[in-house]
């Protein structure tokens, strides 16, 4: 590629990109180009806020990805927290670190990325910032709204809870250990499945607004550092453990050639599933629900009790503290 | 300084910054450790964001600054933008990208300088994300709100409007050229207030409130990058040349002796000042309110007129185009 001309402005190279973006919906008064952007949040809503940054030798390695997956996964990432509260996305503003392996098709290809997955969601990119950087680096902020009554936290499983997850788990990781071992095959034509996994996450927008909606849905999040680690975060949060069964944890077909697939299941990051802790007598119930609206499983992972924020594992009858391996584990795989 | 400890989690560096923010204001339902923090946002107001990056050895040298000067200063870059829209800040994320000279002592100075100024201008550190970066990168995002009569563009400026800006600049160009060059001195007992002027902006939040509340303010923005600069992108959104007056823009006392005083005024980045666009008749009564309000002189720095954007320099009778050098020049001269 080539590097950015060196007499580009960064006006100009905002320029470029505003126009990549197209036009702003009509939520936003003011969009790029101003000291902030402007917007009129809904009234009797909440709003919502989060923020994940990523960079270049921890999160991706850009020689391994193409900028409009980039552009995706950042957003996709930061969607999926919106999801995880049963919010809808109203913007994202983006800090962009460039190096010299950015160009200008680099820059339209990833904001065109971003672009698309921000227009399928509903949600606008109200500004920026680019700088200079050592390591390619996006730091992504996204504002989202709910109903004050249909938030949900992670701090609310309930003894006696299914902890549930939309989606099946480990694919992400598989997407990545494909990526990483070019010889690697997994069963036909499913490597492309598992490679989209990992490059273009789907974050669970509209099942996370339909499980908040519930009562029966006592607390969410979304898993990004792996299972066991979120799922330790949300029982720490709800001062109770949750306890795994790892015999009924099948891994899914898409990636049950894998030697490590249970590993991927238990810790591998990137999914963006949502978890969500169920109340018992509701369970079946919303599962057909789920199944129906999305035409996806709700999967049971584990359940929760009595406790003090452990995750055990039960296997061949004897219950173990489970480790959190999901952040650390992953994150220096990618290294 | 020590490393961060290899075991120490990200959970566990979060909890440690979490403690060092203290109790969060009541405007926020949900702070940091959830997927997104919540608020209520003001009912008949507007809602503004901004988001600004530094990164080390571009925007600042991490040895000739300290943690606290930094944290205070990313906030108040970003405060900024919100008070040269007319808004009060609500609350602000932070990305931050750790290298190995961060250590916990350095994490808490850090969040200490930014919690000091964020209590002070009413606004809550609302969540973040913390990650392994090549170099210190500081990622912020800022919320704030308004009356929507009050927001103040760029785009406002009209012809015989005069370029009016609330405080002396090139004051923190001074001071960084006083800490690159340590055996330089200014007047003495200034060299202090050149310091603080680069390492503790003061983000003109109050001000820009008042300015925004006037019919006779047409457009406000900050001066981040530097008069020359600032005053272009104004004259462009406006579709106005802007004019000054060399021989009446008198650099400040605090950097008189400097030989290059007027480039730091004309160029000089990071003063944090605000620009603002009043109409003629005005300008006499605005100018003394805002004296008796806030004790610190409106100072002109040019008048606008009909033109297509420029900025131009008159200088012994002659006008020349003034070309935008404060971005190019002094980002260089940090690196």
């Amino acid at each position: 590629m080539h590097a950015l001309k060196p007499h580009l402005t960064e006006d100009q190279f905002i320029a470029s990109i505003t126009a990549a973006l197209g036009v702003p919906p009509r939520a936003l008064r003011v969009g790029i180009g101003d000291d902030a952007a402007v917007w009129k949040p809904a009234r009797s809503h909440v709003s919502l806020i989060t923020t994940d940054a990523l960079t270049d030798g921890v999160h991706f390695r850009s020689e391994l990805t193409t900028p409009q997956a980039l552009g995706h996964k950042a957003l996709a990432q930061n969607l999926s927290d919106i999801a995880a509260m049963g919010g809808k996305p109203v913007l994202a503003v983006v800090a962009l670190g460039v190096t010299d392996v950015v160009d200008e098709a680099w820059a339209r290809a990833f904001y065109g990325g971003m672009a698309a997955l921000a227009k399928s969601a509903g949600c606008a990119i109200a500004g920026g910032d680019v700088f200079r950087s050592a390591a390619l680096t996006l730091a992504l902020t996204v504002v989202g709204e709910a109903r004050p009554n249909r938030v949900r936290l992670r701090s609310g499983a309930r003894p006696g809870d299914y902890a549930c997850v939309t989606g099946p788990l480990g694919l992400a990781a598989a997407g990545l250990q494909l990526l990483q071992s070019p010889g690697l095959r997994s069963a036909a034509g499913l490597d492309e499945t598992l490679r989209r996994a990992h490059e273009l996450p789907t974050p669970r927008l509209r099942e996370g607004q339909y499980l908040a909606s519930l009562r029966s849905v006592h607390a969410l999040m979304d898993i990004s550092d792996g299972l066991s680690t979120d799922l330790a975060r949300m029982a720490r949060a709800s001062k109770a453990d949750a306890c795994i069964d790892l015999a009924a944890l099948t891994p899914s077909p898409a990636i049950a050639r894998f030697p490590n697939a249970l590993e991927m299941v238990l810790h591998g990051g990137d999914d963006y599933e949502l978890l969500a802790a169920i109340e018992p007598r509701a369970l079946a119930h919303v599962a057909r629900r789920f199944a129906g609206r999305f035409g996806r499983k709700l999967q049971v992972v584990g359940r929760f009790e009595q406790g003090t924020g452990r995750v055990l594992a039960l296997k061949d009858g004897e219950r173990s503290e489970l480790a959190p391996l999901g952040y650390d584990h992953f994150s220096k795989s990618v290294n």
